[in-house]
Order: structure tokens, then C-alpha cells, then sequence
């Protein structure tokens, strides 16, 4: 096996953060324009690895090295190539650039099974509200219909945008994977959080992955003249909406050891007006954990400050719940021979939990799955800040590049 | 003097009301397309009138009945035709349809001095931010520079909306009004509020207008993964901006018993998605009353609280001034005049205070002024479900047209 090119990591990621790059960040957004001229450009720079190219009916792009039996399973591996609004050069990049490179690591050895790089469509929610569309269309959960009732006001839809790409949202189901496609799947990622520098550790080999549920909270109250409308005699739904923020923060920090993380990203007021009471308030709400006890417990305790502040406030509250997804457990196989190469390689490494959700949760469920954390500076994502050091970088590639290989020649 | 023509005035408010009609309400912005159809539809059906038409260098517009004496003091009154977002319709045109019926009962009554019916532009805040601009710059306060300060993120500022209108912003100044160019001013308009509907008085009469003091609080957290960003480790502007949300109405509330108000209207969040702890936060207050020293305490609790939240979450939070008006009062002499009138005529009328800020604010500056209240039910405005009596409107109207005649032969 060759060893990792340095270089090429760097160019790939360098090349890849001028598509959508801004003045506060990167912003590509999944199904934009952007996306698809960072693929195209990705694809145009990895051709000499002659690698078989397909899409499926919902975006998805599959990258395949033609193994010695290409009717076995396969080896997956890959990640994603959008971004937030403002987003960092790290995130979803290391884990599609690092599955090329170690492509390119396993160029001339020989491969029994077929290896396949997987760029999943739309693993952030910053665009429609949900994450990991692709993986989960791929695995039959949601369909385009169901994607789209989170929809910004003034903004394309799901379906719109998956139409727009040259996808048939009505063929979504034709991206179902059937069984036994995939011997296991692995996948590189900064690990957005501070565990990893913490430590000291120079990889996180993943066994739990926190899962988001999802929501929005609707506010109703009165919306009336700011300037005649006296103390006392208001339905100010955003005052009801910053108590329910603040019901949110306090719910989540106070199961803080079990790991359960709480955020309102998104605020919507009606009607947004300098002069008017707020008569109506949206709040996008994301609650996360490995452990669903807690996570149980801290939406227990936002609905129920929900309910003293509709009573207390004399407005109308209401649940719309978005994605609850399972914390979803990855292979201690897998997992475990990911910790045998650091060991026969001399890197330290941890066996931890993701706190941020990805698509190996879906492909879980498709084959034993694993994850390769590489450290961030100060758990920064999400962010143009977001940093991760190239030799970081490209210590999980070598791990990821060697367990393909054993994967592949099981 | 002919009796007030109830059909008129209602087909005048109807026909007004389908000028940006939507179905949450009437939403007709200053200088937009609806704005200028709605002015153009109603300047057609008062053709017969004769008037005199002329527009200034920053849109207001200008119906003039010509006297007797034209080289005399003209006796103003009139209002505005723009809304708020998801507006009623009354707030405005009752003063704007109210000042034409005037001029029909008044059309074979001999008038010494001209009469001139001003519509002005932009009353509302909605679009720019700013309230009255109009007036304000009839009365060399601001210029379109400053009023574009607040433009809304993608939205026209106001010098663009201006130029978009058929005006050259940089000869805003010639729409300063010379000294002695008008007697008085009366402006009628809708309470906004529920003191006359309680009290069960016919008209209001105004001494005082509370003026609006509006500010951004721009607060600047760290933006950061939402799932893999434990609870003690945010620096979430979003629940910052909550507690301050929960100090404007705190410190309002402490001032109820003086007439203030204290609003937060508009939540901005950076970067708005659902899962990135919210970096940056905007909010726009509006606080208003009567009382410059209660006014000036509730900016001070809402400073404080700004301090103790910078300090305790670890945020930088600015304020951002946009207007600090004062108090306004109104012409007591004038005001007498409308009572006496409304004493000969058998109207329960009330002395009060305006909670919201009117164009007569400005005008005050140029002449004695007064505005004549009509009740609204349960004091709602700046929504559709604003309305007042029709019988009520014509009273004002009533009352409006004595109060023209006499101001006009003295």
C-alpha cells in the first residue's frame, strides 16, 4: 500500500472549500448549485482512479473500485459534500476526500470485493430541516414528501429541489438498497466536538451515535399595536417563545451528564414587524443524546414549561414534531479492528461516542458501520472556523485505507 | 355645510382596503406598488373635488382646496395610506378619507384660507424601520441616508425604495415646509387602543403623543455544532436574547402604571438553522410613553439586564440607536376648539394621550396641532381584524370638518 499523499488531501479540501466559499464561510447548501459543481470538480480530479460512477434516484453519487468478485458485497465507505450556512471545510470533506485517497493508497493491491465511495446527498438539515435525507432515503426511511413539510417560507421545498437536481421525487424508492450490498460500511469525520483534544488522542474510533429529535414549537397569541397597547394587555407570543428558549436550554443542561445536548437554531416571528406585539412565534428545536432516558426526560420537561406558559400567558401552544430518531449503536466488530490498526501503528486513539448525528446511522442498518474521528480545534463545526491538522487528517486515513483493505479481502 | 355622506366614506375605506389585500390581512408598504395604486385609485374617485395636486421630493402628497386668500396660512389635515404587515383598514386612511369627506361637506361652504389635505408617505415602520419618515423629513428631520440604516436583510433600504419611486433622494431638503406655510394641523385616526371603548366615549381628542425610542441589541455568541456542543460549553446568543426579550418586557412592565411600552418585534439569528447554536442575535425594541423620566428608566433596566447577560453567558452585546424621539404635546388651543365643537354638537368626547406616534408628531413643529381619536374595537390595530364603527368614523369626520371651516375663516 502506498503511503498517504499529504498534498493531495490538501488540494482536494483546499479545491473543494472554493465552491460556496463566502466572506462569513462556506455555504452549500445540499441540491444548490454548489453542491453539484463541487462533485463535478471533486470527480474531475479523482479520474485517473478510473473509478465506475452511478447516481441513484434521490442524488447520491457512488464511486466504485471493481474488485476481484464484484458479485460480493461491497466495502463502503465516504461521507458528504454539503455544508451549513457558514460552515467550515472540514466537515463532510475529510470523509469523501479520505475514502479517494485511500483509493488511491489501495491502487495497486490487489482487492477480492469491490470498495464504493458513497456521497451522500443532503446530510445537513441547514437547507429542508431534516439530516441525513440520502442515507435515509437509501435505507428506506422518509420519502420526498415527508422531507419537505419543514420547508422555509420562500424557499424551494424538498421535492423542488430534488427535482431541480433531474431526480423524479415519485422514483425516491428505487435508491432503496437491497440487502447484502455492502460487507460494512466506515466512514472518516472531524469529530465536532472538544473529547479527542481533550484527551490528547490522535483518533476516536466511534461506537454510539446521538440522534437529533426534532421539532418545532408554534406560539399563538395576539398581535397588536406595539405603541397603544399597554403592559398587561398583550399576547406577546415572543415573550412566550423566549421563556420556552430559555425552558430548552435549562431541560437540556440539567441532564448534562447523561450526554443530552438541547438548541433552538431557528426563530420565526409573525409579523417581524418593529411596531407590532409579536402575534406568532415558530421555534426550531433540536434535542440530542446517546441516551434515550434523558433525552425522554428533557422533552418531558420542555412540554411541560410548555404548558405552564400557555396557561400563564394566555396563549395557544403547539407541538410539531419533525425526526425522532434512536441513538444508534455501531459495530464493535468493526470497530474493534479499526482499534487492532491503531494499535499495529502506534496511534492513540479512543473508543467514544458521536455527539452529532451522520449517515453511518442509517447505514447502520445496511451492514456493520463504524467511525473514524479525527480532533478539531476546540470542537469548533459548523463554523468557518472549523480546523482540523493535515496530518490529523490524514492519520484517519490511514487507518480508514488499511481497514478497507482488510475489509475488502475478508 | 352638508352632512357627512356615510356611503362615500365607507365605498372610499372598502375600495382602499383591496389595495394589497391578502389573506392575513392588508400588507401595502410604504412606496410600494400597492401604496402607489391604492393613491392613484383614491385620487381618481375624489376627482370631482378640483383639487390642486402636488407631490414633494420625498412622495408625500399634497390635495389642495384653494381659498379665498390663497397667500394665506392653509388650514392642513390628512394622514397615511401605507400599512403594516398583515395590516387592518382604518389606521391611515380614516384620517386620509376623512380630511376628502371633509372637503365634499365643505365644497359650497366659502373658505378664507386654502385647505390642504396631506397624505403623507411612510408613516409606518414596517419596511424601513422607521416611523413618520414623511413628516420627518417635511420637517428637516433625518434625510433618506439615515432612514436606510435599518434595512432589512435583502430588502430595499429606503434611499433605493425612494429612488424606486420616482424621487432623487439627494433633493430631499426641498421637501422641507417654509415657516408659515400652514395654520394648523388636525389629523384624524383611530385610538389604536381600548381607553375610549372602556370609558364608552364617542371622540377623542389628543393632547399628547408618546414618542417611540427604537433600538437594535445586537448580541454576539459562538456559533457551534448543535449536537456535538455539550450544555456549558455554548456561548448560544439565542438564550441571551431570550433573557433580554423577557428584560424588555420586565422593565416595561415596572413602568406600566406611567403608560410605557416595551416591545421586542424582530428576532435576526445567525446563522438560522436548526442545528448551529445560534452565533449572532438582533433584536429590535421599540419602547414608548409619555413620560420622558419612565422612559428613560425602562432603557436603563434593559441596559442593566444587557450587562448582567454579557457578563454571566459570556456574550458581546451592543445597542444600536435608531430614533430617541420625545413626548409630543399637541396644541392645547386647538384642542379646545375640537371640544367645543364636539360640546355643540352633544359628542361624548374625551382629553387623552395618543400610546401610538402619528405624523401629527412632526406637523406640531410647523403649526398648532391636535388629532381627533375615533374608538376601535378592543383597541386592536396593525392587524385584519381592526375595525371601528362606521358611525363612529363619521363622527370624527363631523367634528373634522366644523373644526376646518372655523380654523379656515379666522
Amino acid at each position: 500500500m502506498k503511503a498517504v499523499n499529504q498534498d493531495r488531501v490538501n488540494n482536494l479540501l483546499m479545491g473543494l472549500a472554493e465552491f460556496g466559499k463566502t466572506e462569513q464561510g462556506i455555504t452549500r447548501l445540499a441540491y444548490s448549485d454548489e453542491d453539484r459543481a463541487a462533485q463535478n470538480w471533486l470527480l474531475a480530479q479523482v479520474a485517473d482512479l478510473n473509478l465506475q460512477v452511478r447516481e441513484d434516484a434521490v442524488g447520491n453519487v457512488f464511486l466504485r473500485r471493481v474488485g476481484e468478485d464484484d458479485s460480493l458485497p461491497a466495502v463502503a465507505t465516504g461521507s458528504h459534500l454539503d455544508t451549513v450556512i457558514h460552515g467550515g471545510m472540514y466537515d463532510g470533506m475529510c470523509g469523501v476526500v479520505g475514502a479517494l485517497e485511500a483509493l488511491y493508497m489501495l491502487k495497486d493491491v490487489k482487492l477480492k470485493r469491490s470498495v464504493e465511495v458513497i456521497i451522500f446527498r443532503a446530510e445537513e438539515s441547514s437547507r429542508f430541516g431534516f439530516a441525513t435525507i440520502g442515507s435515509k432515503l437509501m435505507t428506506g426511511n422518509g420519502s420526498p414528501e415527508s422531507f419537505s413539510k419543514a420547508a422555509k417560507k420562500g424557499e424551494l421545498s424538498y421535492i423542488e429541489a430534488l427535482a431541480n437536481w433531474g431526480c423524479n421525487p415519485a422514483n425516491y424508492k428505487e435508491a432503496i438498497v437491497k440487502p447484502n450490498t455492502y460487507k460494512s460500511f466506515s466512514e472518516i469525520h472531524i469529530e465536532q466536538g472538544k473529547v479527542l483534544e481533550e484527551t490528547g488522542k490522535q483518533v476516536g474510533i466511534v461506537h454510539n451515535i446521538a440522534a437529533p429529535t426534532r421539532f418545532k414549537i408554534h406560539i399563538k397569541g395576539m398581535a397588536d399595536h406595539s405603541g397603544a397597547t399597554p403592559m398587561g394587555f398583550r399576547k406577546d407570543a415572543l415573550v412566550s417563545g423566549a421563556k420556552l428558549i430559555l425552558a430548552v436550554e435549562a431541560a437540556a443542561t440539567a441532564e448534562k451528564d447523561n450526554g443530552t445536548v438541547g438548541t433552538v437554531g431557528v426563530v420565526d416571528v409573525e409579523p417581524s414587524s418593529i411596531n407590532v406585539v409579536p402575534g406568532g412565534v415558530t421555534l426550531w428545536v433540536d434535542v440530542r443524546g446517546v441516551n434515550n432516558e434523558s433525552i425522554g426526560r428533557t422533552l418531558e420537561a420542555i412540554k411541560a414549561e410548555a404548558k405552564a406558559v400557555a396557561q400563564s400567558d394566555g396563549v395557544v401552544i403547539m407541538f410539531e414534531m419533525l425526526t425522532a430518531d434512536k441513538p444508534v449503536a455501531l459495530s464493535e466488530e468493526l470497530a474493534k479492528k479499526a482499534e487492532a490498526i491503531c494499535e499495529a501503528e502506534g496511534i492513540d486513539y479512543l473508543h467514544m461516542n458521536s455527539g452529532a448525528g451522520h449517515d453511518a446511522m442509517h447505514m447502520a442498518k445496511l451492514a456493520p458501520t463504524t467511525m473514524i474521528f479525527i480532533p478539531c480545534k476546540e470542537g469548533i463545526s459548523h463554523n468557518p472556523a472549523e480546523f482540523a491538522k493535515l496530518e490529523d487528517v490524514c492519520r484517519a486515513i490511514g487507518v480508514l485505507a488499511k481497514l478497507l483493505e482488510v475489509e475488502a479481502n475478508e
